[in-house]
């Protein structure tokens, strides 16, 4: 019999999800229409709800919609001893390399106040540094900001990276761990937010860390909105701390109408959509470790729960 | 005695270009102040003109401070028998790919459309295609262009260039001659224009080869205004033909105040700074050339008007 794969799909792709699993040998079905629930082999998931998982007795793996691990953290929601596979694919990395390249290069090359300029109909050239004295800093080194960090500093910029545990990347200079968060903000001029959301990681856009930061830097947030603190952004923001700041997530999402981020003249907001899975690139990372788990390999992307991601 | 080097700066920058060659052995005049005319050697120039550098008997060499040689075209401009080096740099190379990253990204990305959002404070995911389904076109693969199409090459999108002659480049289809300019042209969602300014690629951009594009494409000028007819880029912008343009150089600069760009929305426009040669960076490319002078070893990057670049 058919191994069986059930979907709990992110804005409505439940369709897009069960046409990229057509020409693979696993039978996919919906969630909302389970079926026998101890024939359910496998799930794909974004936002189970706590003690949905639970009803599938005979669950093998579980696999990450997206990137994140966060919507996965809450007590009950992933049964125990069931393994969980974070999402890898290239159409979600490259997507956030673009969105992280898009808004570093905005705030280098002033194009906001050149925008004002245009609107107020005034030829002004400004004074420019190259790349490589633009000091870019990455939090967080996994696989999105690993790739992001060696898409920028092929174009030359100084990058730094701070992460749990000391990293090599070519052309990344590597800070890691709480001594040495200090001095990787102190350095940098445009800070980009690509953690997992983690006890440890919340909050990390706080008032005190963004204090540490030179007069004028940046801000770019496309890890979680639970790694900022609004109102401490936008206090920093108003005193000039914070020049800048581009902001894919929030912490609510969608954006609440009475949010002061909205109409903040230095404020940039996308609709958390930096990077999304694309289901026809995910399917292959979900047959691959289907393939390694009835081979009795060694999965690949296993998260790890107590580390966070 | 000292060879001397004579310089006519862009935009006020005379001190800064001075100061660049401190270290070199070669004597720096500012064009104001040549002193006995009979001594330059080399003359370092931006928009000379007409008959100005015949009053240099024994000049050996022109160095561009542009990358573009339309400064130096017109009659009488450059004296017979002078060589003319043109400029490269990195500074100046990274600057273009920089620009033509952002623009390309902002296009792709659906920028425009989310920043209107935000200030109708609406929140809307929009489908995202992924690079490598993105056609950008290149037009013009010179030092500029083949640095700007290897960037976005290696960021995933398919990219061609259009070109004189056939070019081979990692990752970039080559179109070349006329012949195949309505091939690269119905095939490019995002069209740069990166070429130099001569009599066969004026007003390239023009309401005939717009129209050749896909309905909703994007249109990226940071080669010479000249490139550009701006009456007929407008009216193509207005029936939808073109989707948004982002413009650095312009016919006349600064761009005037009665001109229909400055407030069209979707023109986005800049005051020709996509890339401005350094002093630093290009002092040494000057020694370079005069220093191979001197050893009677081939010039690099010496200009040919014929080709116009």
């Amino acid at each position: 019999m058919q191994e069986v794969l059930l979907i709990k799909a992110d804005l409505e792709r439940t369709d897009e999800w069960v046409a990229a699993f057509a020409d693979f040998d696993v039978e996919v079905r919906d969630w909302n229409s389970p079926g026998n629930a101890e024939q359910i082999d496998y799930a794909l998931v974004w936002q189970p709800e706590a003690g949905a998982l639970a009803r599938f007795p005979n669950l093998k793996l579980i696999f990450s919609i997206g990137a994140g691990l966060d919507h996965l953290m809450g007590d009950n929601i992933v049964p125990p001893n069931v393994s969980v596979i974070r999402m890898v694919e290239r159409v979600l990395t490259a997507g956030m390399t673009e969105y992280v390249l898009y808004n570093v290069l905005r705030f280098h090359r002033f194009m906001p106040q050149y925008e004002a300029d245009q609107r107020n109909q005034v030829w002004n050239e400004r004074f420019q540094i190259p790349a490589w004295e633009r000091r870019v800093g990455i939090l967080g080194l996994g696989v999105l900001g690993g790739a992001a960090a060696a898409a920028l500093a092929a174009l030359g910029f100084a990058v730094a990276g701070w992460s749990r545990s000391e990293k090599t990347l070519p052309g990344v200079v590597s800070y890691y761990g709480k001594p040495q968060l200090a001095q990787f903000l102190a350095r940098t001029e445009i800070l980009v937010c690509l953690l997992p959301l983690t006890e440890h990681t919340e909050n990390i856009l706080n008032a005190d860390h963004l204090s540490q930061l030179p007069k004028g830097a940046f801000v770019i947030n496309a890890g979680r909105g639970g790694h900022c603190n609004e109102d401490e952004l936008l206090a920093a923001l108003e005193r000039g701390q914070i020049a800048g700041a581009a902001l894919d997530v929030f912490r609510e999402e969608p954006l609440r109408q009475s949010s002061r981020l909205w109409t903040h003249p230095h404020v940039y907001i996308t609709p958390h959509i930096a990077s999304m899975t694309a289901p026809a690139a995910s399917a292959q990372h979900v047959i691959d470790n289907i393939t390694r788990l009835r081979a009795a390999q060694p999965l690949t992307h296993v998260a790890d729960f107590a580390r966070g991601y």
